[in-house]
């Protein structure tokens, strides 16, 4: 297993199993396969179709298709690999603990791709820290439909380990990333990468959904809302400075700037949002909410926010479950 | 004119004008009338009916039938009163400066019945402030069908004047009403009362609206709702304390409590936004939010939940448009 023997192996390939083998776990699954690696997709409602037809992928650097890919239906099937990669979203974390440790030999890595902030700690508690670093993907990855993948913007991934520096381990990741064409950046603190994320997710992700399923463009249009958003930044820059992470205002400033030339834009969340799928409420809003209360920051409008699209993602799930199943109680 | 020669004259028959003939003009227009006053109504849409069938109010202290009433398209058809009423919505006052001068002789006052804040002040900038006095209900009345009005709780009214303590024609509009069966509190201090009204409406027209379009059973039953809700009734305490108005936090309390026994109630924003009426927006959030930063209140909560109801209420105006017009630019 290349971890446990020769970090100085750069070019090493792995064995790598994709846990949650959506967009995100696809795109970059397909990628390193095609870069050599020997990439195992953990999958369900697509399996058939990419055991028949392969993956297709879509993107700005070259279309291309994989006919053959090694996709499975459980984790038993796939054994211990050197890199598993999670690309789950963080609702569905209640599974992790079922399907990681076939996964798992004694210097297995696992890298978590999820979104929003306590993805790491949650992996950490289940299958020791050590083992773990974390992934943020700057991106727009969709399924356009089953084995079918669309990568509409680049993009790169910001790779660390779990409350420590980066080390060998995380650098032969990140060039198994770029030698798959994906631009990747190492961070010696992935917490402050992550709160630096939020800073744009927070206010977008979160009022595209909370002021009626808006486009971003008609966010940083609006005075009110902008004015809003550029809030929501502040409280997280000063939740992140109590954490011990230092994030300048201009970078608030910026985030506003860069979402001008998005148009109009929607975010993940949103996407998920008006498609009846579930929205990862406590990664991106309630654990950075319950981590700048604990560090004493007053967040009274991510505390809002929070609590609005709790109220009202709970809200589109009881209508889907109304929809699904009209012969239930009323 | 009473108001201007005998207020001893508790007993007096006023001539009224309703402005604005919905449900909250045709109930106590109504009531007035039976208790013998001279009402006349100013109508649009219900008009012909009203003419040709009269009012029917039901009402738990006895449903009444009035077969003649008198209506008018116009004001110029009514013209000089003792009293106007002004029951619009908020949202039509662009029209009262044309609507209101054929309404006016020398002693005639002018009672807004309107929600939240700012409509004393704009009779006031438009007719003068000596002839303003503010009323807030405390009811659930409805228009169930042209001419027929539905009250499902039979409530009080505050009266007091603008700017002023109570005087004699406060207690004779008190004592009109109180002759009509409406129960009447008249107040020294009217912004006091509007200040403790917002203290219900601020957080539970506001959320119903904003988390989704609930109930109020759903903000009080939801932890993280009903906690948001006391938070923006302590802002409305404290900007109203800024602004001279003392209100205890127990008075707070009591808003949360007294929410509990409404079970699933229906704030009237709610029901205007659901049924693609215009919501009262600047009255209800955005004249406090303006009163309450000027005063150099901390109101953050305040402020984005007026910047989402603006998004989600234009929101809804558009989606209007385009169900009306389906013809219209794409």
């Amino acid at each position: 297993l290349p971890f446990g023997r020769a970090y100085l192996l750069l070019s090493a390939f792995m064995k790598i199993a994709i846990v949650g083998s959506g967009a995100v776990g696809c795109y970059y699954g397909a990628r390193l396969q095609r870069a050599g690696h020997d990439v195992r997709f953990l999958m369900r409602g697509d399996l058939s179709t990419v055991l028949r037809d392969g993956l297709q992928v879509r993107v700005a650097d070259g279309d291309f298709h994989l006919p053959q890919v090694s996709a499975f239906a459980t984790t038993a099937e796939i054994g211990p690999v050197d890199l598993v990669v999670n690309a789950m979203k963080t609702t569905a974390n209640g599974a992790l603990e079922a399907l990681v440790p076939p996964l798992l030999g004694p210097d297995t890595a696992i890298l978590t791709l999820q979104n929003g902030l306590g993805s790491e700690d949650e992996h950490a508690r289940l299958f020791g820290p050590e083992r773990v670093l974390g992934g943020l993907c700057f991106v727009c990855i969709n399924r356009v439909a089953p084995g079918i993948i669309q990568n509409t913007a680049l993009g790169s991934v910001g790779l660390g380990e779990f409350q420590r520096p980066a080390g060998p381990r995380t650098h032969l990741i990140a060039e198994a990333f770029r030698g798959a064409g994906v631009k990747c950046e190492v961070t010696d603190d992935l917490a402050l990468m992550r709160w630096k994320k939020l800073c744009w997710n927070v206010p977008f992700n979160g009022l595209s959904i909370a002021a009626g399923g808006i486009t971003t463009d008609r966010i940083v249009g609006h005075d009110g809302l902008r004015k809003l958003a550029r809030d929501l930044i502040q409280e997280v820059i000063e939740a992140a400075a109590k954490l011990g992470h230092t994030i300048p205002g201009a970078f608030g400033d910026l985030q506003i700037e860069r979402t001008y030339p998005m148009g109009p834009y929607k975010p993940s969340s949103l996407i998920d949002y008006l498609e009846g799928r579930e929205v990862e409420v406590e990664a991106i809003w309630g654990e950075p909410l319950r981590q700048a209360q604990a560090a004493g920051a007053a967040v009274p409008r991510l505390e809002a926010l929070a609590v609005l699209l709790r109220s009202l993602t709970s809200r589109a799930a009881e209508a889907k479950v109304q929809t699904a199943a009209p012969g239930g109680p009323a």
